[in-house]
């Protein structure tokens, strides 16, 4: 792992600005939105099926979150994905709630038939889901595996021949030649909704402006795990999860490469 | 009304972390996710109408908001419902909006056919218009009505045989045995967008942990409105309605039991 | 321009509280929302196709936004824009990303073949799209253009017969007969997702107070950049822009006629 490329990675997206086309979920979309412009790309979140190709000609990187799909946000979906995948910009998929509804994994399924999907990110139970996997999910949230995040990345990295980024209390990224695990993070990130859809808007951002997608995924994940341990640091007593989302937001947008080599915890 | 029971709620919430699935509004669908989670419960806000049973398997409450209904949501809204009915979970409704237009007022008489509701909360003019009362509903907010919120609640729990809150100055919890009144609150409260929305979630999240209805609307309606006013107590000058709904999250996201039961006016 | 009109506007527009119906984007309806709260007006976002004429009746003005438009949510401007056309209240315009698909330039002459605009705010890519100059919009940020956006912002009111306001570095606000810079502001404006956006709201909410449609443009766009930059004063340097965001609707929530007086600066 290349971690001096990483550090520099924080100025180039500054300097490229690449725009990050966005098809994901009602819930998180301003945060998405927001997170895109804290680390200095830009986002666009355009739904309508037939202006995807027009988008896609001026995107440098598609994320598609599966929030709060329905069968006319997987038709852009699809449009989107095909088109990204002829222009040769990532596809960062984000399958939330695969494996909690059979409607869900049909979808994913189907996607992934069509799309040539880059770099998944997810929690454990929903990448297991679209490995074929046992569902556990439980809404959007992870249930219990008998394998270890570490485990299950390699294989779904296999499988779907794709970078897997699983977010946990040990977050992983892995392709078929390596495994980074990242020891960074705080718990509260699970408090708040829309950390893990954001952690997919910020790879976007970082694949957007490099070549080298798996140093992206690296770097879009543990940005959002040290932003969550540096917030819940200043935290007073009596904030809760306003302020600790208020505060992660300040915290990305401060982040440089500097704070983030000297804190983060890769292996 | 046993207060002993709603003080324990607190932690059988945080315990049972039930799943609350909403299908609602665009607006304050954000603000819904986090209240759910800040009172401990988890929540999930699928659309799509053919992955409603699913999802209601998994769920321990349905929350239905009408605030930016359309065909498709109406559709899901009845798949979902009778499902729950089914399940035996309960379904709270908040008619956002009942009374301003023909459609709105119309969808609600449809759903309340289709599905049986266990927890109506909106406003006055909302439940007035619910009830077949005269339309006053100005756009989202209440009008003037002749009734106090009383007399409404006691009427419309009898109509719609449903427990019946109705927020206002003072906020009101009706079935056909009894009537709570909660003399907490803020007027800021309504200068805020979502408080209302947000009151449905956090009963919801009550509801999905006991089977004491009654107990969860009128724990739900006293946190939001509790809520609110320690809120507004910490405010500086200064702050306004951006700080504000930070730090409401934060008070919802701190409350206990014991904060709750020293607090809470109830008559 | 009588700015003592303006002055006075602030304290209309919470006496009247006029009500303001949006067809807006998903990203940021919920700012769209609280602004018009905090300006002290009263937001509704209905989407139903078939209740936008009883919204109407309700309402003071119409803000269109055509952030995450489709085909179901243009069906429902048109209605809207029709019925505030014929009740005479004031359609005020946001063509966001009009230029950067074939699909949103043809839906905005569409709307604006149908439906007649009073207001059009956008940035000067937008606005340069909707008279039919060469496209430059880059997913929803301006691009380049040869012209100022005094120029631009005096040929668009004249082709489209509105008031037409422009951000940017410099704000104008320009009809048949007068134009008026703003030099207010702050350049993270442009850093957090929805100020465009919710100065749309705040220009429906003046607009909805007065027959002076011109005033409330400038109202409108002015006591955004100058929220913005009284909001930027304030930060320390370690806060981003989560808190940029919360303080400066603090900000419009606390204005007034007084302090807008003393700080603007028109010309």
């Amino acid at each position: 792992m290349n971690t001096e490329h990483i550090k520099e990675l924080f100025s180039t997206v500054k300097q490229r600005r690449p725009l990050v086309h966005h098809i994901t979920n009602q819930v998180t979309i301003n945060d998405c939105a927001n997170v895109t412009l804290a680390i200095g790309a830009s986002p666009v979140m355009a739904v309508s099926t037939e202006e995807m190709e027009d988008m896609i000609k001026l995107a440098d990187a598609l994320v598609i979150n599966f929030g709060t799909i329905n069968d006319a946000l997987y038709a852009a979906m699809i449009r989107a994905g095909r088109a990204a995948n002829k222009k040769g910009i990532p596809v960062i998929l984000d399958p939330v709630g695969v494996g909690a509804t059979r409607y869900r994994t049909e979808k994913a399924y189907g996607f992934l038939q069509l799309v040539k999907v880059n770099i998944v990110r997810g929690n454990s139970s929903e990448v297991n889901a679209l490995i074929g996997g046992e569902a556990t999910t439980r809404g959007v949230d992870a249930g219990e595996l008998s394998i270890s995040n570490e485990e299950l990345a390699l294989q779904a990295s296999k499988k779907l021949n794709a970078i897997t980024v699983i977010s946990g209390k040990q977050d992983v990224v892995a392709n078929d030649e390596q495994i980074i695990r990242i020891d960074n993070g705080h718990e509260w990130l699970t408090n708040v909704t829309g950390t893990g859809c954001m952690t997919g808007s910020l790879i976007g951002s970082f694949s957007g402006a490099t070549d080298d997608w798996f140093a992206a995924a690296v770097a879009g994940m543990s940005v959002m795990s040290l932003a969550g341990e540096r917030t819940k640091k200043q935290l007073k007593e009596s904030d809760g999860i306003g302020t600790f989302r208020v505060k992660l937001m300040d915290e990305i947008f401060q982040m440089t490469g500097q704070i983030w080599a000297e804190e983060v915890r890769l292996s």
